[in-house]
């Protein structure tokens, strides 16, 4: 990529960006649109402007985001929003610090130097632009001047350091304050057990559980509730809701009917059969009332079905005080490990109930598999990626596909499309993803949904290491120069020093267009804009399906996360080879943290609360990014002939006792409740009736549910339940 | 090694067993011997022959050592003997049931194959015995005689996890019955309490923990200790002891003294300078009252000042119930996890009291400090082993100490010196190891002595394999080859193929030397015999002088059980390789049973119980064994160019999965408690003030303690204790 064309590419991103703004400036001042910019605010019963529509200068939301304090956030998005924008700031504060000492320092250290030069005159093939000049590449080997890329690698990792100890005590702190406020959480006093042993000498499973728990907690046992297979129930809620949908739609077409000509209106009709489409014709209302009456009691047989004869080898145990619950969590029940696992209960919420069922080892073998699975697909997809890469630069276009030669010999065609087609082939490629692993997570038999999206996420972070990142950067290598490889293996480490420089122009690139593309699109939310008012128009007529269509969502961290996650490890791997791309992962976080700010205050609402628990997930992956750099810069080092390189090895080593470090002291107040905070009192009244209550599966709930979910918003609940099953 | 003096380090190994299996019985009839071999049943009270003194065949023993159920030997020793017994007898076990199989099968295979012979011919150098013949090195490359072998190491796994798995689960069920009995335990009710952060808002320690575990456990809290700096009142107290020691020895002498020709007696009299060679002169009996009398009072008040003055920041908690304690050790108490850790408590006798004080991170820092020494140490005792090895064979001591060579060209001076030199060396030279080890697993900051002694026994172990065995097998190799190495490194993984069988021979003889003489010295107790005798006669005045000269003290688990598994890991190598190992490991480990069944009735006294916490680690250390044994078939049958040498590997890949699945099934269970074990009650009556007073360090007792330990043998206790200051 020659330096116009990646200056093109900075520029038309950059405009894209600027129209995107104007857009959003526009179109979310209209009144019609508010449901789509700020949903949250609507959900919480705001007012959306707060009053001040027509003075919204475009900068407004800049305004409002900054202004926001943390405990805003936690009480518009939920503190895993508030951690999540740590993890932003954090990467930015890393960045900014990073950039403060290398830009000053490494930029004329190597724009000085001639290596490059020297080369290009002795190798007439290769070609060099303005960019490279500003790398280490430009350095000669063994030159002084190596030491200050060397001491950047320090400075980089103790700034790392630093910020990473701040913000994982924040968080920790963050954490601690917001469970230890005075609300009952009914997961607080709820533990779950699994892996019930099968005992011939109880009649049933709640029986055996109830005698169980009443023997080793006497005092404050207070109810179990053992989980069933609700498969069939669950069945007959859906469709009763169905009926009850098309019940509300039927009666909203009968009444919009009426109109002055036709006081009666028309009875709306549809035919039972599949799809509506075939079958006996019949009133809509009529049929739906009938269909309603029939399933209501035909689940009211089923519900005392599934709790009586289909108790499963697992039951949630609800205590009478938060102490108890939380050391009755952490304690070894039985002498046989596989039996009588208790754990900590999830949110009502996030239980994933299919999961809870399933046995010690199944889960384990489950989760070796899924294993084995992600990691051939991490192998597998290197490479389809990797021949991607190779196919798509434009020589190769034009050698293997002749016929585009008219097109792409223009000039501007060219340099448009030099600059995109690369990364578009590799965002198009990720797009299929998300969805496989977060399968995957859930078929590890984890039983809780936030979990599985850190699993999920996890896998992510891998993937695109692995792919994305080494696949670009040693795959383009390897497919351009296969042959010399296939002579020589010893090669491919000289190789991939050389690619490094090369591909960091590729980066800068994708990194702009991340931010200044996928941010615009993020903020503007024309997508979804567009969705909902297709949807308005031609599908919805009652409130709740209007509702649903704007239903906002989370943030989807298990996407979110380790898309900002490959940005983070490709600025820390380039930040001391081309110290120029870490004004553009400043950007990009700086950019990013700004934007998931509004999203979290007007956007999007939580569909579960963790209390920050992705964050060590975080942490050790920005500390895994860290380390992927400092051996990367150890091997660079190397092959510069730089003599002191080894001094890299402490550097590594120190990391790995940082990590640990970090995760002695702050990691088990995050997967165990300390007993510290348990013991902080409650203000509210403590009704266990209702924590019990919590935990019921929409399913088996009765006909009226009288109790509302301490979230208010009952039907997003259920929906989200629903969706776990 | 040639055949003949194969069969004479056989021969003499036998003769000098018989020897001392005739001494043992002549010696144990004796009277004034009892003390020697019977300790254990005298300190319980038994009558040490059962009244069949006259009667006693020479395989009383034998008999009554068969005839013992693990009841007895728990009521003898502890449940600790009993799984070291479970320990041998498993190995026993699965060397008995490899070897039904191997021994038929394979050594006739072996046998009636040629290729040693068919190498001898081509390669004049190489020397073959007949054992060599009974080996896998006699097959032929390629042959398909290799399946027979390929297929044993199948047998042999498979027959270890069925043994493994089954003696888990007795040692699992074992540890449980033994604490589910009705009895007060101390431990049972008390948590240890490390790392209270500094508060300057409480004025003493006391108060802060106090306040601090009311808080928590409001119902069940009873009492806290802060553990103090013990070391000027334990100086105190030592000095103490020491005078009153003194006294009762004046007394005696004294008495002894008023014989008929001289009724008033002389009183004895020291002089009070060093040792007691200069000074003044003083009465004994006078000095020591006065000494006592004035120790007394300073040690109240140097015991008051440690109690108020010198709390440290550890401490013992004492819960009102079983429960609790079990539910409070297992449950994180704070937010900040490098603050209030608290774990179960070890038994009174087991406490380190110097360690409780040290800080996590403290620990964590001297914890991988102790392991950088111990790998430094176990990587360079490398070269002095492989040194002595390669030297003391007999060509080399005649090339290099060619005076010698008159001494050595006698014929049977050559056969026996050939026989043991090198074992001699190796077993002198693993005497020095195991102090330095015990130094070092205490300076890690552990803080119970069983724990202790599991960590050093590891140590030993790990320095056995690497040392002894890699390194008298590779080591000697590596000498006698260092030339062709150094031209061809790659060489050396054919050396190692080559110099396996004839290595088995020389440890045949080890094993053989190992329990021959090795287990006649420990049955017939010869050193502690004669040590006793020669106390008795010159040292000892007064009774406890003289009880204290045949204590018989514990098993020794730091080096007795590496020892064990060393011959262990011995037989499983060279299982296959070369199956004649099979019958010296089964007689091994059966005598070892046997004569440790033995001790275990009748002499050795527990210095503390675990509960068996040593089988986890004895567990680990058979899989590894057999990983290790996997893993050099897998590299033999390569060198063997046996074509299916890599469908070794799921074997391997199973072992781990095998591992893994023991892990996580039984571990738990023996880290902590199981609440199920804690919630049965105890019979006897709780007296909460005699399990606080079990934790009072001596030192800091009142002068008369008037709580007799549970374990009778006050003054044992105390001697232990003294010890772990």
């Amino acid at each position: 990529m020659d330096f116009s064309s990646f200056l093109t590419s900075l520029g038309t991103s950059f405009v894209i960006f600027v129209l995107l703004m104007m857009v959003f400036t526009w179109l979310s001042r209209k009144p019609g649109n508010q449901v789509v910019y700020f949903p949250n605010r609507i959900l919480r019963g705001l007012d959306p402007w707060e009053g001040e529509r027509r003075s919204r200068s475009p900068v407004a939301w800049i305004q409002q985001a900054f202004a926001a304090s943390e405990a805003d956030i936690v009480a518009a998005a939920g503190v895993d929003a508030a951690v999540y924008l740590v993890f932003l700031s954090s990467v930015l504060g890393i960045f900014v610090l990073s950039g403060l000492v290398l830009l000053p320092v490494l930029l004329p250290i190597a724009v000085t130097d001639h290596a490059n030069k020297t080369l290009a005159e002795s190798n007439s093939n290769a070609t060099f632009n303005n960019l490279d000049k500003l790398a280490m590449g430009n350095v000669h080997a063994k030159s002084s001047r190596l030491w200050a890329f060397f001491l950047a690698n320090y400075w980089v990792s103790f700034v790392t350091f630093y910020v990473l100890w701040k913000s994982y005590k924040h968080v920790s702190d963050l954490r601690v304050a917001t469970r230890s406020t005075p609300v009952v959480r009914p997961e607080d006093y709820t533990v779950l057990v699994r892996d019930i042993p099968t005992d011939p000498q109880h009649v049933s499973r709640k029986e055996q559980v109830d005698s169980y728990f009443k023997a080793l907690h006497p005092d404050s046992f207070y109810k179990s509730m053992v989980v069933t297979d609700n498969k069939q129930a669950n069945k007959i809620w859906v469709k009763l809701e169905g009926y009850k949908k098309k019940l509300a739609r039927a009666e909203v077409i009968f009444a919009e009917s009426k109109t002055t000509s036709n006081p009666e209106g028309t009875r709306p009709t549809n035919k039972t059969g599949f799809l509506g489409l075939i079958g006996k014709k019949v009133d809509t209302i009529n049929y739906c009332n009938e269909k309603i009456t029939e399933l209501a009691a035909k689940s009211e047989i089923e519900q005392k079905k599934t709790i009586e004869d289909k108790q499963q080898a697992a039951a949630l145990i609800f205590f009478s005080s938060r102490p108890a619950a939380v050391s009755a969590s952490q304690t070894l029940h039985a002498q046989m490990v596989d039996t009588w696992t208790v754990t900590e209960a999830p949110e009502p919420r996030q239980l994933v109930w299919n999961n809870l069922n399933k046995k010690l080892y199944t889960r384990l073998i489950r989760q070796y598999g899924v294993y084995a699975i992600v990691f051939l697909t991490i192998v597998f997809y290197m490479i389809p990626i990797a021949a991607i890469s190779a196919f798509t630069t434009l020589q190769n276009l034009r050698r293997y596909l002749p016929f585009l030669k008219v097109i792409v010999d223009q000039k501007a065609v060219k340099t448009i499309l030099e600059a995109y087609l690369p990364q578009l082939a590799l965002i198009i490629f990720l797009a299929f993803l998300p969805a496989f692993l977060l399968f995957l997570s859930k078929a590890e038999g984890i039983p809780s949904q936030g979990h599985v999206i850190r699993a999920a996420s996890g896998k992510y972070f891998y993937f695109s290491v692995f792919n994305v990142f080494l696949g670009v950067t040693v795959g383009g290598t390897l497919f351009a120069s296969l042959k010399i490889i296939a002579k020589e293996p010893k090669k491919i480490v000289n190789l991939l020093a050389d690619s490094l420089p090369p591909n960091a122009t590729f980066f800068v690139t994708y990194v702009a267009l991340q931010f200044f593309v996928g941010f615009g699109l993020e903020l503007s939310r024309l997508v979804p804009l567009i969705i909902f008012h297709l949807k308005k128009k031609y599908l919805c007529k009652t409130e709740a399906e209007v509702k649903e269509a704007w239903a906002p969502g989370d943030f989807g961290y298990a996407t979110r996360v380790p898309g900002n996650m490959l940005i983070m490890i490709v600025v820390f791997c380039y930040s001391v080879i081309s110290p120029i791309i870490i004004p553009f992962g400043v950007i990009y976080f700086g950019l990013g943290w700004l934007i998931a700010r509004n999203q979290a205050l007007n956007v999007y609402v939580p569909s579960y609360e963790s209390y920050g628990r992705m964050w060590p997930h975080m942490h050790a992956r920005i500390l895994a990014s860290l380390i992927i750099f400092q051996v990367l810069m150890l091997g660079y080092l190397g092959l510069k002939k730089f003599y002191y390189a080894p001094g890299m090895i402490p550097l590594i080593i120190l990391s790995f006792i940082f990590a640990y470090t970090c995760n002695k002291r702050f990691y088990p107040s995050f997967s165990n409740t300390p007993l510290e905070m348990a013991c902080k009192d409650t203000k509210e009244i403590l009704n266990l009736d209702s924590v019990y209550a919590a935990y019921i599966h929409p399913s088996l709930r009765p006909e009226k549910p009288d109790i509302v979910n301490r979230f208010g918003n009952v039907e997003a609940n259920v929906l989200a339940q629903s969706d776990t099953v």
